[in-house]
């Protein structure tokens, strides 16, 4: 009998899996045995500070172990943290921490099977074929940026050729390219070449020229190989962990590997997706993008986590936890407050619990889940469990293809950050940016409004300033860019970067 | 019993072995059962150009099957292609060919288990450090390049911060960078950590500032906690072959790691090195650097490849062939030319064998190794394996520490290029450039003649011009450039690029 061992080998502390070709291997085989779990999602408040995590990978570690305590077999799936990010010291690694930990964290952390480091070759690759094809009149504008997975603030703005064309570039962070939106949205490593083909690398005479006009695509699958498998790790408790794709919620897409998830959901009987930074990007990112447009499941249920001091330390900003509560279980997810408590705060849990009854949320979770792990857990989860297990499957949400770009961000402004539509702003040059936008992909035979809309924002903030007072918040729309292969549009809001490429601290 | 058994895991399809554990345990235990194997040199002509390889590695898998097969215990240490050359159809792999094939030569030629990509983090991620002691005031100018894998002309010449700063830079190819040469001449992490700690980030106030002043170590060495050790893979007919470190003899030290040859050569008897481009590149660096100054074994036998048409199609250059044979016969290293045939050739064998007599050559290895592999060797080993077998072990060579940098270059040139010393020419600049070096090295509290002479140039020309009769060629001395970590100094001669960036073609 062929099962997932057929399509798993051993690489090095980890394991590594052909999901494709196991999904597919079900899929030709719809007699063959598989489960057939249920997604919920791990989301956050919205962090005080991008370098500031409420512990959600902690809390996804701690959610699989108690859940495997009680019988249920469920596995976990993480991004792939950026290595960049974690060596320069500039935030913590992203693998859980004390009693919730995986196995070996510093793999995790640390570069994992070379994933990341193939992607930069690809998406480098690429332009350099680009680069090529100006030299052979194919071309005269480049639009797909150079990566890099180390931060580097002077790489936002460079120029290469410098001393003779001088042509201004920018050096984007590896896990943001599209080549890895493409990798997280594609089931099949023909999809991945049919949408490395579609990408724009830039205009001939202000016309759209795609890579699959003048590069071989077995030279990027090949390159991506061995990176299009997810890995598998597991806690030290034993639950499986598989992590595939990267983060960067805020300037991305921020989501696993679709293929992960869906490989996970025929392995086990709950699947845990971690969706970070907070609701309004990792979550929001989850149900607008991948479920909405790209087929990934519905959850049927989410967690929310946040830290007892970012909850209502900050008073201003203290809006923010039950909005997002609110906004999930407004969408029919039985949704769950969890309060991961930090040395010293036990003796909170009363007035912790108070206040969420006040809300009107479900009983909240709560638990130091660095110190004590899963089994804090264990006890306080038959309301989720049950949630879980008799809730039915959920529908299919409908889709946003078609919207007016402008529209769609009115419709995340309203319903994930709580904007409404009088309130979005243009910054003066969007207007001109959509138009060119719209240009191009006229000129490439796509529409702009079948794109995928992905907010491009700080991860701190929802609006232009969390802070004012609800009826005086506004989202001010900057600027748009394409990515045609993964089937994207990025607008930039609010206080977002232009370009996302953060410095070293 | 501890075995190599278990410093291994699977990582996919080949294997990676904790070589400095390995060895540090044979050090600590010096009855601990292993063997004693003696080195052979495969290198070659000098290329008529940098693409057209004369089939080194091809030889290298016949060869070492051809030893197996004769009952004697043979293994090969490659270097690892670089994928960015040849993902972009700039070159063929480096992975043999025909019947001299590896099984999986698509692994090593597409980026292995993620080693280069690791060091490309690493690096850049020093240059970030450095821009942040900019940033602090520890530093002014920063002399160490960003690295890419893939090849990209526009990338010699580049600005950061463009449109502020225009801070001038160059970026180089991954595998010649100074971190891939202290990964290739260290024995253990500590060494590593410690080279790394003596690289000059720059200066301040013209005097040179190490990255041990300002960088946490660890988390360079973090990185490269994988990539440190051998991958092993084997030939189709199953000879080992280990393959680790970075390629390129032309611009940088182009040997495979240290301690991946010796931990082959304590596990088989024949351990065979490929040394490339040509024997002026390749075998002059391990001779001189690997072997001279940082204790590499001395080979017991060479053998130089080159192909029928290199040899003799070209009269001009023509003696370059039997240069390359009598230099290393000079140095007591038996010497075989084997000639490697293409398809077509099989009646020039005669005409070959009555060259090579009338040069004085032993009796040349001839095949076509691609059609045949190790089959075709396995009877004209004779000769071969009896210089192997019954030569003394070698004596150690004289380190050239202390001499200065012009009279080592004017040695090698000699030497190894067939030019003596008052026909090696100073471009202007260079003088200047050799006292800033020399200055800088003071600054550092270390003595430019303690540093190992690499020459950078063309992979396709010892001298300024090849063609020229004997008398006229000379070498031209063009500019220096230390790497104070990993105890080098290159000296760019005659033709070199002066960035070690191809354009991809």
């Amino acid at each position: 009998m062929t099962t997932i061992e057929d399509f798993t080998s051993q690489y090095g502390l980890v394991q590594k899996i052909d999901a494709f070709g196991y999904m597919k291997y079900l899929t030709e085989n719809p007699d063959a045995p598989c489960k057939h779990g249920k997604v919920v999602l791990v989301t956050a408040d919205t962090p005080l500070k991008a370098s500031r995590g409420e512990g959600k990978t902690t809390t996804t570690i701690a959610l699989i172990d108690a859940l495997n305590k009680r019988g249920i077999d469920a596995a976990a799936v993480l991004r792939q943290p950026s290595m960049g990010i974690t060596a320069a010291g500039s935030k913590g690694g992203a693998s859980g921490g004390g009693k919730a930990s995986l196995t070996h964290p510093e793999l995790i952390d640390w570069g994992l099977c070379g994933e990341m480091g193939a992607i930069e070759a690809a998406q480098n690759l690429l332009v350099s074929f680009a680069e090529k094809a100006i030299d052979e009149g194919k071309l005269d504008t480049i639009l797909v940026p150079r990566v890099s997975e180390v931060p580097s603030r002077s790489l936002r703005s460079t120029a290469v050729d410098y001393g003779k064309g001088n042509v201004p570039e920018k050096v984007v962070l590896t896990p943001t390219c599209e080549l890895m939106q493409i990798m997280v949205l594609s089931r099949s490593m023909d999809e991945i070449s049919e949408r490395v083909s579609k990408m724009i690398a830039g205009t001939k005479d202000g016309k759209a020229v795609t890579f699959g006009e003048f590069v071989d695509l077995w030279r990027i699958t090949g390159i991506l190989a061995d990176a299009v498998k997810p890995a598998k790790t597991e806690t030290v408790n034993g639950s499986p962990v598989y992590v595939h794709g990267g983060p960067f919620a805020n300037v991305s897409i921020g989501i696993p590997t679709l293929v992960s998830v869906e490989m996970a959901c025929a392995l086990h009987d709950v699947v845990v997706v971690e969706a970070g930074y907070g609701t309004d990007a990792g979550a929001q990112k989850w149900l607008d993008i991948a479920c909405r447009e790209y087929g990934a499941q519905w959850p049927s249920a989410a967690i929310v986590v946040t830290r007892a001091s970012t909850w209502r330390d900050d008073p201003e900003l203290a809006w923010r936890y039950p909005f997002h509560v609110q906004r999930l279980e407004n969408l029919d997810i039985p949704t769950f407050p969890l309060i991961n408590l930090w040395e010293g705060e036990d003796d909170q849990v009363p007035s912790l619990q108070a206040t969420a009854d006040e809300l009107g949320f479900r009983t909240p979770i709560v638990g130091n889940l660095f110190r004590d792990g899963g089994e804090a857990l264990v006890p306080q989860l038959d309301g989720f469990v049950d949630a879980l297990q008799n809730g039915s499957m959920p529908a299919e949400p409908h889709s946003h293809k078609g919207m007016a770009l402008t529209e769609n961000a009115k419709w995340v402004a309203e319903n994930a950050y709580g904007v409404p539509a009088e309130r979005v702003i243009y910054k003066p040059g969007f207007t001109e940016s959509v138009s060119k936008a719209m240009e191009l992909c006229q000129s490439a035979g796509i529409s702009l409004d079948n794109l995928t809309f992905v907010a491009v924002k700080s991860p701190a903030t929802m609006t232009d300033n969390d802070r004012a007072p609800e009826e005086e918040r506004t989202v001010t729309l900057k600027k748009v860019e394409v990515h045609a292969g993964a089937g994207l549009v990025h607008v930039n809001l609010t206080t977002s970067l232009t370009t996302p490429m953060p410095k070293i601290v």
